[in-house]
């Protein structure tokens, strides 16, 4: 298994990125395509115990800065490294590609390289989110979300790709055999909703290989009610980033506390260990990145501001998914015979 | 000035919304009319000390049950006690309606028996919400959400009303003299969102009397950034509900850990006062009910699991609002000449 890795992208850039490629290939897996600057990639690795026997360089010289408008800076820069990493997957030299580079980018940029899969209409990126519920044989404490910003509208087809999408996805990396898919919806009633979630609810309804629960509600999120929840990418965006902005207002509260007052301070200290649990499961940025779902390859999207740990975790959920053939298994739930509401 | 209170409304019964009417009538204030079954709202005031010169009682034998259909219970009973207040506010013998009752069928009695406001197309239910930020000259730890239920969809004029209608909200409650608005997108660029979120932009940009700081994404919710976030009422039930699962889950994570062991215990037994200051503040469905805005009367909605306390609350939000002239507001703001966009 080959899985090419975009070198250059990310908050941190090239740093992180590579550190945590060489930290990946210390452990039996993938070997790694890494595309960016050749002597900006080779410095790093010099710093990092690595194998180099499982990381190749491709050299590219340039690449999207964070902040750039995604379509003319590709456009600009066709050997920028997202351009090659999406071109080499797609030539078939690389199984997955995983960049924590800019978003957009990399959606434009895989759109413009990969083939659609056969009926799914629009790709979608998928997000892992804390929940109260466990799920999967894992015993995951997150949840998966799916469109979060690939779309911003999606028709009731469209989110029945998501729902097989986010389902395949779910039984490979969280190992749960039966994930339960819900439609976000402002109620649980079949006919809540605007009328695409209506009208993906009744074909859901009818879907012979998916098990799907009905709608779940805003307060649903939190509780982790489902394994899969389906919604456009216009309000995935809006969830994901109430999320984040939550944890961030919790940090900054309990920072806050601790400087009020003697007691507080003793209060939280003794606290430090729980405190310590909670945010390594919150900090979900680390937990391995976003999959862009619908192509025929598999696609890892990592966050902007992941570290050396997180890459190494996108790489490994990449691999997870090329093993558990994620394409092949996005294929057969699309070809299920499904058939029409009565 | 007279407030029309649907007696029998709310999950918790005529107990709960007359004692809250009995509390509020013990201060200065405005004449109550109680519109439900004589006998249950005698017995109860029987047990409160109250003000029998500030509260008459209008006798309806039947009322819409929490779980009903609304339409249908709303035309099965035409004497129901949310039909005979919206009828009482609509006559002008009273100046506001509250009700603690069925959502939809307040929304729907109100609908049916109010004047919509010149130029106002939809009427919007609108909520408070707890942010890190303070709001206005009374420092109001709540920010301002609309449409979170009235509607679903809403179209690009809409949306400009309900920035409208929550600025004027705003300046009377929170006596906030230039609240700012903002559009709730996937996105602060102008070209962010759906066609109805890009179009409302334009239009706000170009208005002469609201205070529009352009589009703030779901990061902000928490933080507070805007005074006043304006959304369709399907995004807003969706954002709103996952405010309530987040304490939810908190509160219930908080309960957990304390069992879980002595360290934790103790800390948080010194963390309690902290922690009733955060619940007393998150704990917003005793804040004192959602305006419903767009009528030629004023209309607040008080949570349904509201208890005395709350519904005497919204009792004074529903004195403060006909005291600011709330729909004279609105209609002035409203009426501004708005420019069309270059």
């Amino acid at each position: 298994m080959r899985i090419a890795l975009d070198a250059m992208g990310g908050d941190s850039g090239v740093a992180e990125v590579v550190a945590g490629a060489a930290q990946y290939s210390r452990r039996p897996g993938a070997t790694l395509v890494l595309v960016g600057q050749r002597d900006a990639i080779a410095s790093v690795l010099a710093l990092h115990t690595h194998d180099p026997s499982r990381i190749e360089v491709v050299h590219s010289p340039t690449f999207v800065p964070m902040e750039a408008d995604a379509r003319a800076a590709l456009d600009a820069m066709p050997e920028a490294s997202i351009n090659l990493a999406a071109r080499l997957v797609a030539e078939g030299q690389a199984d997955a590609l995983v960049s924590a580079g800019h978003t957009a980018a990399t959606i434009l940029a895989t759109s413009r390289r990969l083939q659609r899969l056969d009926g799914i209409r629009r790709a979608a990126l998928a997000a892992v989110y804390p929940t109260q519920q466990l799920h999967g044989a894992r015993q995951d404490p997150f949840g998966l979300m799916l469109d979060v910003g690939a779309t911003v509208g999606a028709s009731a087809e469209e989110l029945v790709g998501f729902a097989v999408m986010g389902s395949a996805y779910s039984r490979i990396i969280s190992e749960n055999s039966r994930p339960s898919v819900a439609l976000l919806s402002n109620g649980s009633e079949a006919n809540r909703g605007t009328p695409e979630i209506v009208a993906a609810h009744a074909l859901l309804r009818q879907h012979p290989s998916l098990h799907f629960v009905g709608n779940v509600e805003g307060l649903d999120i939190a509780r982790g009610s489902a394994d899969v929840v389906v919604c456009n990418g216009f309000i995935g965006n809006i969830v994901l980033k109430m999320l984040e902005g939550f944890y961030e207002v919790a940090v900054h509260l309990a920072r806050d506390a601790s400087h009020s007052s003697l007691l507080w301070k003793v209060g939280l200290m003794m606290l430090q260990d729980g405190i310590q649990q909670i945010r390594s499961v919150t900090d979900w940025r680390q937990y391995g990145g976003a999959p862009l779902l619908g192509f025929d390859r598999v696609v890892i999207k990592a966050h902007g501001r992941s570290n050396a740990r997180a890459v190494r975790n996108a790489l490994k959920v990449a691999e997870r998914a090329v093993a558990g053939k994620l394409v092949q298994q996005i294929v057969a739930g699309m070809a299920q015979p499904s058939e029409s509401p009565p």
